[in-house]
């Protein structure tokens, strides 16, 4: 979907993309069928394809089932049937199989949005996350119920959470060490303690202290233990949207897929409370995937689906930046935006930041 | 979706097209909430396009909502955006806004099958349409609640139903005209009335019988009676697949997307209830939107997608036709197919059938 392409396609090119997402949230059913039955596996297995009567043997959907199914995978590209009949992958369906950022975001979609984002227009016009009442009419927003999701939304919400946090916590490490070479570092919404057990590992000599919620900081707390890391990391109990009255040791102040979760006024007071008791010298490295630093449209897609989900599901106000309105909000707080790294992991960026006179 | 483009496509643009689709259902969401809004119309209508604070004085919705969907919408080639920050309807865009048989088509998925497509594996397991307990738990099939569906699905359905039907009944009555002049036409499943009155209005010398449920009579004999046409139509209340006893003085027995509704068995009844009474010379037209008989891939995929939708939705085994499926059911009944008319309004094409030796 390059955009740059969209300006030249042709008015019948452009009616079949029209006519193709009107019918889409149906053909992403029967990928997500023919996967769960596993004829998408079957078939990328089959060298020279299977027919119909193959596929029935092999599967527990009878041949109405998958005859339907097929059809409209056809239609929709994921498969090609041959001259004799035999069905195969396509490249598009090789992918949908065999990718595993395309799978995450296709279960995320699946286990997590899909019900959820009926309710959009809802949850736009309420500014709620109305979406959310799919799983529990009572929840005001997604983050002190991930436990509590169904199995295959909650393994389908971390498994899209760890995609793009994991894959850059080391390349980000690598470059703080490189840059600052951190004696203190604050993981400012620290959650899990993911973060912190990955600084441990690859700064030996630094001490981290995790800043969370109350109720947050007894499971990382856990995990920290378990992970023989006791020593070298401090908890913080804080509630950053408080203007809370902070300390000003560290040297990074490191905050990892956080903002996104805040509205405007939110991220002001955030960045204001370090803003306060930050010490020369020191850096804040804000982690976020930004839109608009995407190498790829398809990454950049998912991005803006993200902030969709953040709409519908997880609060009703919050979103993924672009370049300029995360700078605004940094600057508007009373830093600077130092230097960018790209890059990271997958689709994340690395806003450095120091204050500003 | 050209499948005869499909085998050339690269790799990165493979991988792309699965990102997509994998996102697609957010994207479809984006869209309806645009259109829901008028901003797509809005968007139609500004020759210089609209910044977004142009869009958010002319808007019921938000800055925050209108960016989070502009940005997805422009993700997915929907709008454009220029150097000057403004927006505009790509070309797709301006299809999905002004396009009539893509809005029908998106409001059926919107309204009538979105939320019922998350169970299509359940359906396809259960051979039962599950997606229908969305709407009702205790409905079996769709047909005999469709006057009870929410408003907004009733018009959904009722608008897809009739843009395929109505705009196939003239040019099929006009062809059946010129080939056979009948006297006597059996309208079976004829259901409203609708085929009955196009075709008393265009066949001077024409009677018409109505075969349907005794429950659909009613109706349709209000709708004779209203249009003036009471002389004309008779009525036979009859269930087709109790194998009833017919009478044989049509010249051409009428079937508009009326197979489509039922199992291959069902299928064999119906038309051998017919082969067994039909006189010599009679002819039977069979009126259906057949998937490898469109010319354009879009049209074949919202065809395949209606399939699917029998199975989620409306009894959870029925479908539409390929040419050799129907040409097979109707062998088997003792018929043959002596041609077959396409491109009859909107992607229908009619079988027209003598009884075998």
């Amino acid at each position: 979907m390059k955009t740059s392409n969209s300006k030249n396609i042709s008015a019948f090119e452009a009616i079949s993309k029209a006519q193709y997402l009107a019918c889409a949230p149906i053909l992403f059913q029967t990928v997500y069928t023919l996967r769960k039955h596993n004829i998408l596996s079957l078939l990328d297995k089959a060298k020279d394809g299977l027919s119909l009567e193959e596929l029935c043997s092999k599967s527990d959907l009878n041949c109405y089932a998958l005859e339907v199914l097929l059809e409209m995978a056809e239609s929709g590209e994921i498969v090609k049937i041959d001259s004799e009949k035999r069905y195969s992958l396509t490249k598009i369906g090789y992918f949908l199989e065999n990718d595993n950022m395309t799978r995450i975001n296709f279960d995320f979609t699946k286990h997590v949005c899909y019900r959820a984002f009926d309710r959009l227009d809802e949850s736009l016009t309420q500014h709620k996350p109305c979406g959310l009442s799919e799983f529990n009419k009572n929840w005001e927003t997604i983050y002190p119920h991930l436990s509590e999701l169904p199995d295959e939304t909650k393994k389908a919400w971390f498994g899209w959470d760890h995609l793009y946090s994991q894959t850059s916590f080391i390349p980000a490490i690598e470059k703080i060490a490189e840059l600052f070479n951190p004696k203190v570092v604050y993981d400012v919404g620290g959650n899990t303690g993911k973060f912190a057990i990955e600084c441990c590992r690859h700064l030996k000599d630094t001490k981290v202290t995790i800043l969370d919620l109350p109720s947050q900081i007894k499971m990382a707390q856990e995990n920290i233990d378990n992970n023989g890391m006791t020593d070298r990391v401090d908890f913080m109990a804080v509630d950053m949207l408080s203007k809370p009255e902070l300390r000003g040791d560290a040297d990074i102040w490191w905050m990892s897929q956080f903002l996104d979760c805040f509205a405007p006024e939110h991220i002001h007071n955030i960045l204001s409370s370090i803003r306060k008791v930050i010490k020369d010298g020191a850096h804040v490295c804000i982690l976020e995937p930004i839109a608009d630093r995407q190498k790829f449209d398809a990454a950049k897609l998912s991005i803006n689906a993200g902030s969709l989900y953040f709409s519908a599901i997880a609060n009703g106000y919050s979103r993924f930046f672009t370049t300029a309105m995360l700078t605004e909000l940094i600057e508007d707080a009373g830093f600077k935006v130092d230097s960018i790294e790209d890059n990271l992991g997958i689709s994340n960026s690395m806003f450095i930041c120091t204050k500003r006179d």
